[in-house]
């Protein structure tokens, strides 16, 4: 039984010796940052990630800081984003998933909080509107409230607006309980096919926008499943035994205890909707200071709360 | 000064003798249906509305009455526009203006209630699937919000998708505040440029989305203009004096009366976040019956409220 | 390690062979019904469940069945309910939980959909007038909100008012993820202190608020260590180990397991929003039916939707 | 016909010269400041208010302005309250109107964004916990929701939870439109019986509460008949003729012009929605710098937003 999990880092650590994978973990003001890089046809198979960039930061307490210290992770943010962004262009943030299911709005309450400028062009003053890149922002909604794909509704919006580079939002799964809210995933992938809290079926990428996507992912949720396996494994491994042995007994233990009618169980905490609250905020603030590089952090405050 | 409406049956009123408009009331289940047809580039641009047909359902005592007199307002709405929709094909619902701001957000409030069955032509048993007609629907949002004009991004979404038609849900402003919440507009022109309560800037029309488009809009607001207006107009009247031979002076006193930095004032029922609540379930229900003719209402209710 | 179940009957199932407990088990429109009466201090003890009566009413499939067969689940609550009423005086519905946490939210959502007649007596026509019981309804919020301890605030209100009785409705945790959304229970021995998903500190009892408190409560979660102990359980088991001998051990696998910084995980459909709408609109029902006793069924839906 | 507004500088402009009123106008900070003292009984009759102290703080722009001068009518809000506050003792902050209808939301909206403290005496940190006061904060809803009277639950819980003074935010109505969202009154009268948009029916004072009672309140809609009256008054005074000789006359038109069967008109910013946030966000900022005199600016805005 394969776990599912979003997050490359995981992936990685499930299989320690691959050629073809780099990584490297730099720390700095509190926060892990592990770098990525998939580069071969072989780890994209063994990795089940494509070929690509991934910026994982992670930072434990981050929900328990202060304002101040959350602002430090948005500036990591800012900083990862604007090394993958086009240098020039209007840029299209995209928000994934369903507003109406608290772990999986992540996307959606990112649009809210965006600068958006690409219709101010011609009406700000001239010396700020001179400063302003053009972003605009769509949370397009999901297959079972709209009846049109994702990918079908971002393919067609794209072709309109003709971005340079789009930046979509998503709420992951995750394989470990302690990523959750903790950890931000930055790729130049864009968005797999399958990926994201609510099984989104299409993919995002630069093969079906034709134009480069970077997406955005938090860990909003680790499936229950998650939680019988890793309890049988610690058993398990203190009794001396090997995971590898047991798996298919393990997986007939774990199919027993979470199987129920109403569709999958997700673990998440108890306060999963202030958390997606306050990850929205650090993300809209990094996306908008390394989306409007020449505001000072002061304009993007005043703006992005006030309107232009 | 000329005060706005989105109601062609007001701009018939104002303009009494016209050829080429002809009109004709029908009073049935004691709701009066106005069919106003606009023949000749003359009549439109006397009337200010392009040619095509309105049909406007005017029930005033309807949000009071009860859910089941609620469901004959519905059923009229599903009559008139079956006589406007194509008769093969998917169909897109668009619900348009600000879901954040109340008065605006009965396209977007509609949107929700419909009965989403396009993606489900694979999943559902075959019988029922047999029997559905497919729909799409969506809501995009404003510019201010998005950073882009709704047109554009409906424009994408249509060519991807290819409904035989869209049906466009906006909120409008009347002429009359008794008209507010009882009256509905169904038309096969489309939405005209700059009309609705948030003055949407561009239009939703054939020529502009490369397929039919039928609007249908309920006013929920009248500007305050009109107010000072009616006020002044009836004591001119009384007076025995003609309203043309002081229009200017009028215009004066309106303007320094509704003036204020806040942007426009419109006068709305004190209620509205209630009322525009069940006259979006008037026009879902309305809409889910015309566009699935070979369900039951039972089903339709069934269906739209627990899902597929 | 004792997992924390707000349900007597999981509780009465863990304890097999106690003096003091009667229970009996009903079957009718596929509705399973238990009821445990709790009748001395012993048994209390071996419970950790206040004496007084518990009815049980479960219908695994309800969630996913037709809105006439939730109707049915609905009927049942409100037969349970009505043997547990005064037969006279005005009746206090109090919503629990916290109104911004999706799982913790289902006491604020009933209250929402109530009938609340108790100000009515005066304004209605005189033959419904006639009809109807004083109902008045409240979601006080919670402690960390409003800086007041809930039963402090209904105490208050209760001493005001002076109902016949208080109906206190909660969401709960429960042992068997099975039970989440499926499951109601109604009981004549109020709200206990620390029960509920939010962890409310103190009971709401007919010792504290002076007049009977009829409880109602549904399970939204389980709490994560439920998830990773039944794994382990399993396992012992299937190895032929009694789970009695390795408490210690399983303690200390699960709390590594489920230990986050981010306070308790909780286990949950991925669907919750939706699901917590559903269950409180059945409630709702239910409650408005034995309230309303000389209402009929329509008279209800219409008044209940449409305002007085 | 009376014209009703809530605010007392608009009554006093009305009644210009009478014993037993004092007045006086300040000006700091782009803010005006009117101070009313309403002395005798006499006084009390004449201007249909209460007597007491009523300061007004207008500032005309400040919707436009800034976050930072918003700040500035935080800090001026803050003062104007700190002279009206008991020196000692716990605080109860009462968020009237009715959360579901968006000109009605205010008190509601302000609650949520207080700094709520009177649970937390025993868990701060004890240097943290040294300097700050106790607060409490509920916003009961209205009549037709609740089927309970304001004044009873404020009553019941002000009895149990004895706080030195209530301070009630609510939604007012105004005479002249350019008095909505700019202007601030604080009083130590209390809330009267039928002021609100709302139409509360009781009022809210120290005669019912047994505590002083501050009251905060901020117009968000005049009536439609405001704008009727204002535009008759004008053309009437334009045509040299006297108002007073033609009331009735005027009240005739008026009530033409306004009466629906929807409930009353208001007339209200289109905007409003946006505009009843940041006002609450205003208010929630002067009243946790007033009843936290002892934490600094910084402290109030990490802690109002980051929780304790």
């Amino acid at each position: 039984m394969q776990i599912r999990t979003d997050l490359a880092m995981e992936s990685r650590d499930c299989a320690a010796e691959i050629s073809g994978v780099t990584s490297r973990t730099l720390r700095h003001d509190g926060v892990e940052e592990i770098q990525v890089v998939i580069e071969t046809e072989e780890a994209e198979r063994a990795l089940g990630k494509p070929r690509g960039k991934y910026i994982t930061l992670c930072h434990p307490g981050i929900l328990h800081d202060s304002a101040a210290d959350r602002m430090t992770l948005a500036r990591c943010v800012s900083q990862a984003l604007t090394g993958l962004l086009p240098p020039f262009g209007d840029l299209m943030v995209v928000g994934l998933g369903n507003r109406h299911v608290t772990a999986d709005a992540l996307g959606s309450r990112v649009v809210e909080d965006m600068l958006v400028t690409r219709h101010m062009k011609a009406v700000s003053d001239a010396e700020l509107r001179g400063r302003l890149r053009g972003v605009c922002a769509v949370a397009p909604g999901v297959l079972g409230i709209t009846g049109m794909e994702t990918a079908e509704m971002v393919q067609g919006i794209v072709e309109k607006v003709r971005p340079a580079a789009v930046i979509a939002i998503d709420a992951l799964a995750a394989r470990d309980s302690g990523r959750i809210c903790t950890t931000v995933q930055i790729t130049d992938t864009g968005i797999q096919p399958g990926s994201g809290v609510g099984n989104h079926r299409r993919g995002l990428t630069k093969d079906t926008l034709g134009v480069p996507v970077i997406a955005i992912g938090v860990p909003m949720v680790v499936y229950a499943a998650v939680i019988a396996r890793d309890a049988l494994g610690l058993l398990l491994s203190d009794a001396g035994l090997a995971e590898t042995e047991h798996e298919e007994a393990m997986d007939g233990l774990i199919d027993r205890v979470t199987k129920t009618g109403l569709g999958e169980l997700v673990v998440t905490p108890r306060e999963v909707d202030e958390l997606v609250g306050r990850v929205a905020r650090i993300l809209a603030d990094g996306l908008n200071m390394a989306l409007q590089p020449r505001l000072s952090e002061e304009e993007i405050q005043l703006l992005s709360h006030d309107g232009l």
